[in-house]
């Protein structure tokens, strides 16, 4: 299916298939020189076809959320999956165990004991144990046990629970925090040791700090998700330029209903007010002297030199966090190398639990 | 289907129908009282269901904001609708168009010429005319017309453009604007008076200031969404009680990683960014010595008193701003008034264009 940018309703997502995988390509050959395993987060593209593209880059696997969002990965081919996160309750444990069943590798993290306890039950009988990675809270102050100590700890459960291997240290860190990351697991590994417990991997991410982060041989995997599109918080950041942004809010103008005032038909509702601590919210394309200033649900406003623009203009947007704004599409334009553009699902949108 | 409530599992979104159905008598009761045409913007339950209630309780008609949410109104059986944006562009034109030959009533807003033109040129051919209504910024400073003059202008030409009626004025009031509204609309009306237009209806909005809104005989109809769900952001205006919240958040406690903080498994991807400027993400319900402090896409950071929470308790969240939280979900769960729950679609979630 073809079609002219301009046969495109708006507001709508764009994305540039070329630019989206140099980006993946960029970063697979950074963790290949660093030797890190690279596991991308898929809570940015949300898409199958995207998941299989950075599989084939050379990722090992891929990073989700929510069990909902591996369970259409693993429909789409994906069989190595990481959970990020402490899944509890005895619906969700039924469906993770399902889910066990149709991929090669299965991962989860945990970061308290009934967690634990609650996966073991589900697992007692499984053919393969789950594999559960001990989360550490290197700073970020999220989720995540607070010492190594802690760490060591579940680690032990991990071992002697029936159905389960511990199969590394997982966390995520504060931007800026890649020294605590390795201070803290450099603890926790040489007191693993101590206790006689193999750590298969020591899992740390972020994209802020993905060209930077000091990893020191002791990190072995790196997640990230938002590399692949990037976005204007990433490149007020430094760690893009704007021609490595390969998603964008098409919107279009239809008010001017005051001098230095220009109102489009993307709000809240496609930009969301995720701002990331920067101002306004995203980059108006080639109109370095606009700013995107409020939002409504439908509306957006545009402020500074809009007398250039007319009703019925087009405009790109770089968004603020282009995760969060994947998510409130249920489709996008694919925009390939001859500057064509097709129309795909963003499978794994909206999935929550 | 019955259901317990733990059986649902999280993050979920809980609507009381009770609650509900009282909110759009109240507030009916109200404008019956104060002679107020009552037309809901269904931007807030997003459900033909709760439309069809409010349309049983007296409503005129309903607000859209987006065609495509108007067309599933009209699919379940809504006939009178209000889109109050301006429509712009062949393919939604063409919408509008097929939209009208299904409705008894169609209007539409415009702030300026070349919209009203493209509504005539898709209009010009049509059975009947489009009603469309000039909107006005008497305060707001999004969209609208910046004087009365500049509203007779725009009503002039509606009424001479082939496919087009002149359908009233439309505002949208900053909140506290409604002595704003009433002066903007006095003059505006008076020099319609003396062009020699009618003027069929003055349409004003707003739950924040819904109980105080002073309308002075001028404004003939009120839009409002959040009222029939409300919200902290209403309770904190004192628009209304807890108890009148109707809609709430269910999520789970999966984290206790130190003393003072604990993590649920509701974050952005569910409750948005919106804090309509108050502190933190939602009140959490029966916990007023806990803050719900910040949001990761899949992570809610509750602090304060959580040492009465163990891994896998349920809590209730009101959010911030529950428009935006309802086009998070696919789905709700429905309790009715012997306490059951059903699950039911949220018809108009993600309608972007």
């Amino acid at each position: 299916m073809t079609t002219l940018i301009d046969d495109i309703e708006t507001p709508a997502l764009i994305v540039n298939e070329q630019v989206a995988l140099s980006n993946i390509r960029k970063y697979q050959d950074h963790c290949n020189a660093a030797g890190l395993a690279l596991r991308p987060h898929i809570k940015t593209h949300k898409t199958v076809r995207f998941s299989r593209e950075q599989i084939a880059a050379g990722a090992v696997g891929i990073t989700c959320q929510k069990i909902s969002e591996a369970e259409i990965m693993a429909q789409g081919g994906i069989s190595d999956i990481l959970i990020t996160f402490n899944i509890w309750g005895e619906a969700k444990l039924f469906r993770l165990r399902a889910l066990a069943e149709n991929v090669e590798k299965l991962q989860v993290t945990a970061d308290n004991e009934p967690v634990i306890r609650g996966l073991s039950a589900a697992f007692s009988s499984a053919a393969k144990p789950l594999g559960v990675m001990v989360e550490c809270d290197a700073g970020a102050g999220r989720c995540g046990v607070q010492s190594a100590e802690g760490a060591v700890e579940l680690a032990k459960i991990i071992v002697e629970s029936p159905g389960l291997s511990f199969s590394g240290l997982m966390t995520y860190p504060a931007p800026g925090g890649a020294k605590n990351v390795v201070e803290f697991m450099r603890r926790a590994k040489d007191q693993l040791e101590q206790a006689g417990i193999a750590c298969p991997a020591i899992s740390s991410g972020g994209s802020p700090d993905m060209w930077s982060a000091e990893t020191s041989g002791i990190v072995t995997e790196y997640r990230i998700g938002t590399y692949i599109f990037n976005d204007s918080s990433l490149v007020a950041r430094g760690a893009c330029g704007l021609s490595d942004c390969a998603a964008k809010v098409l919107a279009t103008v239809v008010s001017l209903p005051a001098n230095g005032r220009a109102i489009i038909d993307a709000g809240s509702k496609v930009m969301t007010s995720d701002t990331l601590g920067l101002e306004g919210f995203g980059l108006v394309v080639g109109h370095p002297d606009i700013k995107f200033t409020q939002l409504s649900e439908e509306h957006g406003t545009l402020e500074g030199a809009t007398d250039k623009l007319k009703i019925g203009d087009r405009v790109s947007i770089i968004p603020n966090h282009i995760c969060v704004v994947v998510n409130m599409f249920d489709t996008f334009w694919l925009q390939n190398s001859a500057g064509e553009f097709s129309l795909a699902n963003v499978d794994a949108r909206g999935l929550i639990t």
